[in-house]
C-alpha cells in the first residue's frame, strides 16, 4: 500500500473529530480522538489553518465556514437541486408534506435534498444530516437494494437501538422487513425512529434499476395515518421518483 | 515550512475539484484541475477511494454522499440549526418569507442555515452554497464588519460582475454601500444578484459586537417593496438576529 496517503486520511478524520458536542477541540484533545500523536495533530491543524478550514484563538481549535465547500463539491456534483428540486416542490405541495432524498452511508442514510413544510420543525434534518438506516423508510428502502452479503454483513455488524417502544431491532425481524420493502417497492415507518412521526420511502433507481437513493415523504402522526400515507401520498411520491430518476438519467447523473 | 502537510492540501483540492460542471472527473483532469502530476492525482484518489469519499467505475472518478460529513462536522459544531431554527421559523412565519444565514468565506458568503417558503424555489440555495458577497445583502453587512485593511484588500481584487443592471460593481461605490450598511446596521439589497429578488440582512454580533454571521429575509420585487422591506421586514428582522445572538452566546458558539 504504498500509495496510500496517511495525512489525508488523518487529516480528513481532524475535521470530522469535530461535532455538536465537541465544536472546538485543543491541540491535545484532537490528538486523542483521531488517536494520533499531539505532534501529528499539531501538523494537521496547522495545515488547515493555514488553510482556512481551521481557526485558533491560540489554544481552541474550531472548524470554519470553508469546510463546507467540501460537502458543497459533492452536492453540486450531484445537482439534485437543480434537477430534483422542482419535482420535490410539486410533491410537496401536493401532499402538504415535508419531502427529502436521501443516499446510503452505511450505517447510515445521510439526507442530500429537503423540501420542508412550515408544520415541522425543518431545519435541523438538514442536508448532511444522518439517521441510521435500519430505523427509517428511506434506509430500508436502499437496504433492499443491497447485495444480498453486503446486508448481511450490515444487520451482522449491526447494534441497533430502540428509539421508540416501536423499533424493530432484531437482526431477523430486520431482514424480513427489508425484504418486505424490496417486494412491495416501498416502506412505511411508523414511530420507530420518533414517536409521533411516520413516513413513507420509495427507491429512485438507475438505469440498471438499483436504488441510487430514495424519497420519502414524512408526517405527523397524530395528522396522518397508516392507511392514508398507503392510499394518499404513495402513489404521488411514486410518479415523483420516477421523475426525478429519468430527470437524473437524462442528466448523466446517475 | 516543514508542518506543512502537502498531501492534505492536495487531497482538499481533489475532491473541491468536482462541481455540478464536473461531477465525474478522470485521472488526468483532476491532475490537470488541480495542478499535479497524474501519479500525484493517482495516490489521492485512490486513497480516497479506499476512505469512501470517491467511486470510480474504473475509469472516471465521482464523489460519494461521505463528503458531506466534512460539512457536516463544522455545521453541527455551530449547531445553528438547534439554536436559531425556532427563531427563523418565528421570523418565515411573522414575514411569509425565506430567511437564511450565512458567513463570510472571502470572496462568497457560504449559507450555513435557511428556512425557505413554498413560494420561492427552496433546494437550490441550500446550506453550504455560496454567493458573491459583494452583491448580496448579508455579504454587506459582513464586508462592513472586517478590519479597513481586509476589506480593502478585498474590493482591490474584486473583479465584480453586473449580475443585472443593479448591480454595484465599483470599487468605490462599493466601499460606500458597505460603510452605508455598517452605519445602518443594515443592508437592503434591490435585485442586484438577480432580477425580481430583493433582500435584507442584518449582523448576527459575538460579545464584542463583532459581526460573525449574518440573517436575511429574500422576497420577490414583485410582491415586496423596498419600503415593505424597511418598514415589515427590518424589526423582526433585527429582534431575531438578537435573539439567535443571544442564544449563541449563552450555548458558547460566538
Amino acid at each position: 500500500m504504498g500509495t496510500f496517503l496517511q495525512g489525508l486520511e488523518r487529516g480528513l478524520a481532524v475535521i470530522r473529530a469535530f461535532s455538536a458536542d465537541a465544536p472546538s477541540l485543543t491541540l491535545s484533545e484532537v490528538a486523542r480522538d483521531v488517536g494520533i500523536t499531539p505532534a501529528t495533530a499539531r501538523r494537521i491543524l496547522l495545515t488547515l489553518e493555514e488553510l482556512g478550514y481551521v481557526r485558533s484563538d491560540g489554544r481552541r481549535f474550531s472548524l470554519t465556514p470553508r469546510v463546507l465547500a467540501l460537502g458543497w463539491a459533492y452536492l453540486s456534483s450531484l445537482d439534485l437541486g437543480d434537477i430534483a428540486g422542482p419535482f420535490m416542490e410539486e410533491l410537496s405541495a401536493k401532499t402538504r408534506e415535508s419531502c427529502s432524498i436521501a443516499t446510503l452511508d452505511l450505517p447510515d442514510i445521510v439526507y442530500v435534498a429537503r423540501v420542508p413544510t412550515s408544520r415541522i420543525m425543518t431545519v435541523a434534518l438538514g442536508v448532511g444530516a444522518r439517521l441510521p438506516a435500519y430505523a427509517t423508510s428511506m434506509g430500508r428502502v436502499l437496504l433492499a437494494g443491497l447485495p444480498e452479503e453486503e446486508l448481511s454483513a450490515y444487520l451482522e455488524s449491526l447494534e441497533a437501538e430502540a428509539h421508540t417502544e416501536h423499533t424493530v431491532t432484531s437482526a431477523d425481524e430486520l431482514r424480513e422487513v427489508v425484504a418486505r420493502a424490496g417486494v412491495d417497492g416501498y416502506a412505511l415507518v411508523d414511530q420507530e425512529l420518533e414517536l409521533g412521526l411516520r413516513s413513507i420511502a420509495v427507491p429512485i433507481r438507475d438505469s440498471r434499476g438499483r436504488p441510487v437513493a430514495a424519497l420519502n415523504v414524512s408526517a405527523h402522526a397524530s395528522r396522518t395515518s397508516r392507511a392514508a400515507l398507503r392510499s394518499d401520498v404513495l402513489h404521488p411520491l411514486q410518479e415523483c421518483a420516477e421523475s426525478i430518476s429519468t430527470a437524473l438519467r437524462r442528466r448523466g447523473r446517475i
